[in-house]
C-alpha cells in the first residue's frame, strides 16, 4: 500500500472520529478546482467513447505546446496520456524493461513500480541539496557494479523538482546525470510533475531532456498544478528518434492492455488546462506563491525546534532531519527512528507526516516528510482566500496550524529548543 | 497493442479518409450516455480529491447492492473500484500471483495481462457452446500437468456471458468449474461485465461465486451496460473469508501504486448507476433488446453465407466459423486463415472484424468476431431512436448495415451461397 495514500486514509479516519488533526502526510493539494476547469469537465460529461489509447489529438497537441513553451520542442505523436502520471511511470518501467535506478530518498511509488514489474530497484543516494537526482558518480559506480554482478539496469528515474526534499537539482547535476546516462546507455525517466512549483521563477528546474534528449522521457500531470488529483490525468513525452518511437509504441501497447485510455471528459478539461490560458497560468502562480509562503513558514518551525532542513525552493514538501535531537528523542519519548517519530507525532499530537523510510531511506534515519498542501483551509472559501492573500500565513486558519505545529515541535524537542519560532511574515517569507 | 483497440483506431482512420466503413471490430457500445447519468457526472465536476484507493463508500455500497440484487450478498468493504475492469483484472493477476488459466477463445487482454505480469497464461479450450469457461475436465488435466512440469497455476479467468462467442456457459458447466477450482485450489476471476446483457432474462448467467464463493472474484463495470467505456469505471467483488480479505488487501496495495483511485467525479455518477434507479434499469433493458435484435439479425447474414454460428444469446458479439468455406476462400480470395479473412473484409469491403487468433485461437482458424454495437446510428438522435424502436432492424441505417454485410458475405462466399438472407423482423428476432 502506498505510504502516502495509507497515511492519508488514517488521518481522514481520525478526523471522522472527531480528533483534531493536522494533515501533513499526503501531498494532495487542498485547493478548489478552478471554476473554468470544472466547467470544461461538466460540459464534456457526454463524452463517453474511449478514443485513442494515447489520448485525443487535442490533448496531445496541448501537452506538446505546454512543453514547447518550456523549451522542449515536442511532437504530439510522441505524447502519451494516461490516467495519472503514476500509471504512466509504472508502464514506462514495464516498457523499458530491466532494472531501474532510483534516487534515495525518492517518491514512494518508484521502488514499488519496479517490484510490481518484477525488476530490481537499485538505490543511489542523492548529493546534498540535489534532491531527486542520483549522484552521477555513484550512479556510474552502481550501474557498473550491478552489470558486473549480472543485473540489467536500463533506466534511471529522477524527480525535478523533488518530492520528498522540496529541492531542485542544479543544472550542472542534471547535465552530469545526462552524461552518465549516455555513457551507461540508460533511459532517463524524468518525473516533472512539480515543474511549475519552483518558488523563484528565475531559477527553474532544468529537464534532463535538455542534455540527453535522445533518451529522456518526461512525465507530468494536472494533479499538483491544479489540485485535481482525483481526476487522474498524466502525460508523458517520449524522445524523438528510433529508440524513442519504439519505446512509445511499447508504452501505448501496454497502456492499451492495462487502462485503455484516459477518462474522456477529463481529457477535454486537460486539453484546456495544458493550453495555459491566462486564468490557468494565474491560478498556478497563485498556488506556487501559496506553497512557497506556507512551506517556508513551516520550515522555520522545524528549524526552530532543532531539525536540519535544506532550504525548500519548490513543491510543498519539507524534509526535516531530527538527527541532532536523537539522544533527546530516545530518552524523552522513546523515539529512535523516523517511523517512531511519525507515530509519535500522529498519536500524541494528531500531526500526520511520513517517515523517511517510506522514501527508501534507512530505518534509523530520523527524517520525515511534511507536506503543507492540506493546511490552506477547511472550506473552499478559506482555500480561495488563501490563494489570493498577500500573506497567507497571517490568515487565522493557516496561522493556527503553523502555531500548533510549532507547539508540538517544542514539546517534542524539549526545553533546549523551547524558544518561540521566529516571527514570520512577508520579510521572512522572502528569505 | 490490444487487438480490439488497434482495429478500432484503424477503422476510425479509414472513416476520416472518407471511406465507407462498417465497424464491427471493437465492442465499444455506440449509444449515447443516459442524460441523468451525464448530469450526475457534470454535477460532480468539482470533486477532485483522490478519496479512498478502493473507491468511495457510497460507490462501494451501491456496487454491493447491485450484486445483492443478483443473489450475491456483498460486503462493501470487500468491493474495490478502479479505472475500468481491465486494470482491476490486471491487478488481480498480480495480486494472486502464479500462472493463470484462460479459456480459448477469450478476450484479448487476459493473456496480455499474464505476460505483462511476468506469469504464464495456460490456455484451456471451452466445450462447444460453453464460451468463457475452460472445459472443467481439461482444466483439471492442464493444471495437473503444469504443476507436474514445475509451473505454478493459481487462478483461472472466466467470462460470463462470453466475449467473443456471445454464448453463456450453462449453470452445470459453471458448477463443475467451481468444483474443479476447489479441488485444484485455484482462485476464479470471473469477468461478468456482460452480466445484464443476456437476451432472455429467464436464463441468466450464473456466477461461479454461487458455487465456489470462497474463491471467486467477480468484476464488472459501466462500460457495456451504459455505454460509457471512456469513463473508465470498474468494480471487483472479493470473496469473504481470510484468503479473500488478504487478496483484497493485496489488490488495494497494488491499486495504490498503479492508479491511486478511480476518477472522483465518475465515482459519483457510478454510485448512482449501480443504485439502479428505474430509468437506468430501463436503459439497460433497452440496450439488451437492441443488441439482441441486431445481433440475431446479423447472425442470419453470416449463417446465410455458409458460416457456422452457435446461437448468440448474450452480448453484442458473433463468432462465425467460416471453416465450411475454407476451400472456396483459399481458391477465390487467397484467404486461408482468420487474419487473412479479417484483412480481406476490411480492405476490400471496409468491414472491420477481429480474427480468432486475437482471442488465442490457432492462426489457421477461419473464425472472426463481429460486434454489432457500433451499428446503431451515426448520431445521438439515430441511436436514441434505435434504443426505443420496436424493430430496430427495420430502421434504415441499421437495415443498410445488415444488407451491406449480407452483400459482402455473399461476395465472399460466392455463387454457392448467393441466396438473399432470410427475412428478419420481430418473428425472426424472437427465434
Amino acid at each position: 500500500m502506498s505510504a502516502t495514500l495509507a497515511a492519508d486514509e488514517a488521518i481522514a479516519r481520525r478526523r471522522r472520529e472527531g480528533q483534531q488533526v493536522i494533515s501533513m502526510a499526503s501531498g494532495e493539494i487542498g485547493l478548489p478546482v478552478h471554476p473554468e476547469l470544472r466547467d470544461r469537465l461538466a460540459h464534456a460529461a457526454d463524452r463517453a467513447s474511449y478514443g485513442p489509447v494515447a489520448g485525443s489529438l487535442a490533448l496531445r497537441t496541448a501537452a506538446a505546446g505546454y512543453w514547447r513553451r518550456r523549451g522542449l520542442d515536442t511532437d504530439p505523436d510522441l505524447v502519451v496520456c494516461g490516467p495519472g502520471s503514476k500509471p504512466l511511470l509504472y508502464a514506462l518501467v514495464l516498457a523499458v524493461g530491466g532494472d531501474v535506478v532510483i534516487p534515495t530518498p525518492s517518491w514512494v511509488s518508484y521502488a514499488a513500480h519496479a517490484r510490481l514489474a518484477g525488476v530490481r530497484p537499485l538505490s543511489v543516494p542523492i548529493a546534498a541539496g540535489q534532491g531527486g537526482v542520483p549522484d552521477p558518480d555513484l550512479l556510474r559506480e552502481t550501474v557498473t557494479a550491478a552489470r558486473a554482478a549480472g543485473h540489467d539496469p536500463r533506466s534511471v528515474v529522477v524527480t525535478l523538482p523533488d518530492n520528498p526534499t522540496g529541492t531542485v537539482a542544479s543544472p550542472e547535476t542534471v547535465r552530469r546525470l545526462g552524461e552518465a546516462a549516455r555513457d551507461l546507455d540508460l533511459v532517463i525517466i524524468s518525473d516533472e510533475i512539480y515543474c511549475d512549483l519552483v518558488f523563484d521563477p528565475a531559477t527553474p528546474a532544468v529537464s534532463p531532456a535538455v542534455f540527453a534528449p535522445e533518451r529522456t522521457v518526461v512525465t507530468t500531470g494536472l494533479t499538483k498544478n491544479l489540485a485535481v488529483g482525483g481526476w487522474r490525468l498524466g502525460v508523458a513525452r517520449l524522445p524523438e528518434g528510433e529508440a524513442g518511437r519504439a519505446l512509445h509504441d511499447r508504452l501505448v501497447g501496454i497502456a492499451s492492455q492495462i487502462w485503455s485510455s484516459p477518462v474522456a471528459p477529463v481529457q477535454e478539461a486537460a486539453a484546456y488546462a495544458f493550453g495555459e490560458p491566462p486564468e490557468i497560468v494565474e491560478r498556478v502562480a497563485q498556488s506556487r506563491r501559496l506553497h512557497g509562503s506556507v512551506a517556508r513558514a513551516m520550515a522555520e518551525r522545524f528549524t526552530a525546534a532543532g531539525a536540519i532542513l535544506t532550504p525548500v525552493v519548490a513543491t510543498c514538501y519539507l524534509y526535516p532531519d531530527f538527527g541532532p535531537l536523537r539522544t533527546h528523542l530516545v530518552r524523552a519519548h522513546g523515539v529512535y527512528n523516523g517511523a517512531e517519530l511519525a507515530r509519535f507525532l500522529v498519536e500524541r499530537h494528531g500531526v500526520g507526516v511520513i517517515a523517511a523510510s517510506a522514501f527508501g531511506e534507512p530505518l534509523a534515519a530520523l527524517r520525515v516528510r511534511a507536506a503543507t498542501s492540506r493546511l490552506y483551509g477547511d472550506t473552499d472559501e478559506e482555500r480561495t482566500t488563501a490563494l489570493t492573500a498577500a500573506d497567507p500565513t497571517a490568515l487565522p486558519w493557516i496561522r493556527s496550524s503553523l502555531d500548533r505545529v510549532g507547539e508540538v515541535l517544542a514539546d517534542l524537542a524539549g526545553p533546549a529548543f523551547a524558544a518561540p519560532p521566529a516571527a514570520s511574515g512577508p520579510a521572512a517569507d522572502a528569505a
